[in-house]
């Protein structure tokens, strides 16, 4: 057996209830490594580029990385991916939690479903033994209940990934979720797996890895946890969580605020961390062997019931269905972040496409009629979560509004495109560029639409901070609202450093470049765990061998230079605030965007070039495409 | 004080005897490192693209690396470049020895040399202390005499980096020399030096350097100590030298011989290390802190006199004075590497200029009358060691000779251009590049011209050789004898490598990828020295930076894509031995070159596009050029 992995990637065809596992060998791992790796080089090999991604010819990936399950806070995290329903192109969503682990112990790094069930199924994995088992039973039942359902089946220390009634429904956005609070969020990966009539995937596995050096991994994750307890952002997070971060954003007049409209919401005080910890905090959560243990729990019986159970919300549900609504009741919040987590929808979304559906109500482009005789303003708390209902079941204008903005707003019409903010398609979560411009292009860039997990943090390298990413390149500190080269280049060296994270599984929130990790030490864990003589330049030639292969299948699906843009309104002056009249030029944006084509070795279309290829040793992709 | 290097470079200006003394910061240091960093941030600033490389207004620069002088072996080199009189572009050239660590000790990390001195001087620098002096006793010495009387003028200890009368009477070719056994040979450094009137700088240093973790430092040097008596490559160093390679080669068939007409020379066996060591060998010579000792002594008194103290023959020289003239006498050829070092001439360049010239004699092009009536044709020994005089002193036909054989054939005129074997006006080192495809790319775009230290060696990469370079690149072994897409990749990831070296002043005889050392102990010992957290990442980005300045530099002297090729014969047939039939398809290596341009950043024309530079953080090189 490998060191680190498993060397083993399980094959399931759900048409042909077929099971075949492969090992592709070293040089394969050491190739794609992990998420964006993995899943790039899977579906460029296996999909056509202009298949129904609800169709059987779609492959949904499930992929862990050759260093998940090691035992160091962060080390979770799995990655699903596909051609994506929302935008039509490359789909990755991660998740953390205890299944990816899970899955290592169970024999497998990655899982690879192909085809569709002709009637509901779940697979259990089960110590190396895979089954393809019936699922009527389990269909139409939300998160919470399948996971209570398949204990009982299986094992009570089950480990369960699987979709509620949104990704049965097809539900453009449809997250996957794993023990009621870890979510595969973005890019609609439920649908897929409901295409796939593929109800769950159940796992246990208590096989351990095998690690080239083990006491290294020990004094690793040992050094990591002492520095988790004293480094301050990961004890922001321990305190508060990512709640931690509405109060600031809110101040520096970046929290989006009715569907973009604003940057500041007057009702931030109740949404913010301090009166969320005095009135639902019930505890904290955690994932595989951390010690930040930023998840929330939360609990409540009146007006909206909240279940301890079942997770409580995040910034990004803040900003969901909170200040894009102009809802300033964080319980209110919390209860719709808490029906997403049971019904399977991404909340990021879910919460746009409710705000751009209150928009279109307060400009007349939807009416009462639309929402069977009620009216749904910004604010309406009620109606919110009515909405949350409506999509996941796909009823009334939940059908539309189940599309994701975009194409919700191509099927409403009358202007209604006007509100419908969104990049690729995919909805972008709560961060207003027009406050953080490195943050901006990689909503822009980001295969997967905009997406904030794949995207640098502008204000946390101002000043001393940027020194953390000299092993990545030395910068000057950032200034977040400049729109120029060497932005360009901070952006270009700091999506290396998600890219990192997104690769190997890590948690942002445990990783580099801003919590307790270093580079150095990232590698060495790297080293220890796999016994490779490795380097932070091998592990970023990983990662922009995922993100080219990303970029050529999106190409491939038919996306352009012009999709590589904003949301619309970041185009328009900021209304009022620290940001007051803050906008991106259009033009001086793209030439941003074409100068990162030019450091990426990308044509001016935005085409890897053949050069690009054969350094990143493609030679299976031998042309620009 | 920062920790591993001074802070402080010395700027001399010799037109009007001035010392400045520049401290230009960590983030200068951190940027640029060494080598060709420094070099190539210094020319480009300092130097218009037109000037006479022997005119006042070119600059020399002498410079280490932020790790120079770590008590690690092979940590030692030092760096000399300018505008090159042999080439007419970059210049770098690097020398082990201790002069590069005394440097260091005496408080400066480089020196700039600008202007021209009216009278010989040389500089005196001791302790950081700096005095001009006059040298007009010295003008005329050859380089032992000039130690010995550099040593009585300043201090018994002091090192000395100088020329002897090849560089004063500004040979194209002519080398600086320390302590009488290390050389800057390549690119002409001696005639910048020379035509500057700079006889010597004499360095005394009893500083300490600080590390960041010393204790760190002292263990890498001790491990790699330990490994270095037990890693082969570095045993058969210590045991033969580079002179046990000759046997390899010649049976490999790439060994130059007569001027490159063939790859094996019949009379290897008295040129090769055992009989090298069986008559002339008398000792070993090594550099600062270096365990390898891979310097050989000789002497002998007849029938050519070698003095122990001058050094022995290394396998250039051996390829230079020995096959490449077919002289298959190894006193001999001590002999002429002895005078080579006496009178500062480059070796390498020195033995293709008599192949050179033998040819062009045989072949009727030069003539008895062009030799004071005498014949000079192959296997002449002692007609080479009276030409190699002949040169240095620019007498009769060494006045041309002394141009190097391109521009000495076009002097000659009368088809000898047939026989002047060269890439960018540099001879080629001894290594048949039909032998080795991923080193001839090394020769066709080294921006030094045609250099054996800017090159990875293909034979150390097949099989599972090819693992040492893995943290840069995963490659597949490498076939020697190939020229595709793979073998561009190779090259341009072994140059990073063998760019790291120069970049830091690393010996290639200790350091990765061959020798005893490993990537991630490199870093680590970088990071222990400096106290930065660094990357492999970082140090190849600072490669890359080099080279790219290298290239600019070189645009601006009008090189173009047609400079970046072999020399000619190796796209001819090689007509025996192993490599019986191989050559060089002139449209497919042009291909390659063009990937490579592609894989680098560069555009068709072979300039490195603004991405490129925006990528490397050059911004005060805004657009391509």
């Amino acid at each position: 057996m490998p060191f680190g992995y498993n060397g083993k990637i399980l094959y399931v065809d759900l048409t042909h209830k077929k099971i075949e596992i492969k090992e592709p060998g070293e040089k394969w791992y050491r190739t794609y490594m992990g998420g964006t790796g993995i899943i790039g080089e899977t579906l460029l090999k296996e999909i056509k580029p202009d298949i129904d991604p609800l169709g059987p010819e779609n492959v949904l990936v499930f992929t862990t990385s050759v260093v998940t399950g090691a035992p160091i806070s962060g080390f979770n995290r799995f990655s699903v991916g596909a051609k994506s329903p929302l935008t039509g192109g490359f789909a990755e969503s991660e998740a953390a939690g205890y299944f990816g682990p899970e899955l290592k112990f169970a024999g497998f790094d990655a899982v690879i479903i192909k085809g569709a069930a002709d009637a509901p199924v779940y697979l259990w994995i089960n110590d190396g033994e895979v089954e393809i088992r019936d699922a009527a039973d389990l269909w139409g039942m939300d998160n919470a209940e399948t996971l209570t359902a398949l204990e009982e089946a299986t094992d009570k220390k089950v480990r369960v990934c699987g979709i509620g009634p949104a990704g049965e429904n097809l539900v453009s956005y449809a997250a996957l979720q794993n023990d009621i609070e870890h979510f595969n969020g973005r890019t609609g990966m439920g649908a897929v797996m409901g295409s796939k009539k593929l109800k769950a995937i159940a796992v246990r596995g208590t096989g351990k890895l095998e690690f080239a050096n083990p006491d290294k991994v020990k004094e690793i994750a040992q050094w990591h946890r002492e520095k988790v307890k004293v480094h301050p952002p990961n004890v922001g997070l321990t305190k508060y969580g990512t709640p931690g971060l509405t109060e600031g954003v809110n101040a520096g007049g970046f929290l989006p605020t009715r569907n973009w409209k604003e940057g500041q919401f007057e009702g931030w005080k109740t949404l913010a961390a301090e009166h969320y910890h005095e009135t639902i905090f019930a505890g904290r959560g955690t994932c595989w062997m951390c010690s930040v243990a930023c998840k929330r729990r939360v609990e409540a019986d009146s007006p909206y019931p909240l279940n301890k159970k079942f997770g409580g919300p995040e910034f990004e549900s803040i900003g969901a269905l909170g200040s894009m609504c102009a809802i300033a009741d964080i319980a209110a919040v919390a209860r719709g972040h808490q029906l997403c987590n049971l019904l399977g929808l991404d909340v990021v979304s879910t919460g746009a496409v409710v705000a751009f559906a209150m928009e279109c109500f307060e400009n007349g482009i939807l009416t009462a009629e639309d929402f069977e005789g009620r009216s749904i303003g910004f604010g309406d708390a009620d109606g919110m979560l009515w909405l949350i209902e409506k999509i996941a079941a796909r009823e009334g204008i939940g059908e539309t509004l189940s599309l994701g903005v975009k194409r919700a707003a191509e099927k409403i019409g009358n202007g209604a495109e006007k509100y419908a903010m969104h990049v690729k398609g995919q909805e972008p979560a709560f961060h207003d560029g027009r406050g953080k411009s490195g943050m901006a292009m990689g909503f822009a860039l980001s295969p997967t639409g905009a997406d904030h997990i794949e995207t640098p943090h502008d204000h946390a390298f101002m000043g001393d901070g940027v020194a953390k990413l000299f092993p990545l390149g030395l910068l000057d500190p950032v200034e977040p609202l400049k729109t120029d080269a060497a932005k360009v280049r901070f952006f270009y060296i700091g999506q290396k450093a998600w890219g990192i994270n997104n690769l190997l599984g890590l948690c942002n929130f445990c990783s580099v470049p801003i919590h307790a990790m270093t580079f150095p030490r990232l590698v060495e864990a790297v080293e220890a765990i796999t016994g490779w003589e490795s380097s932070l330049f091998e592990i970023v030639t990983a990662v922009e061998r995922g993100n080219v292969m990303a970029r050529i299948f999106n190409n491939r699906c038919g996306f352009t230079p012009a999709d590589d843009k904003l949301i619309e309104r970041w185009y328009e002056k900021m209304p009022a605030g620290p940001l007051k009249d803050v906008a991106f030029d259009r033009d001086s944006f793209a030439e941003c965007i074409q100068l990162y084509y030019e450091m990426s070795g990308w044509d001016k279309e935005g085409r890897p070039t053949r050069g690009k290829l054969a350094e990143l040793g493609l030679f299976w992709l031998p042309e620009a495409e």
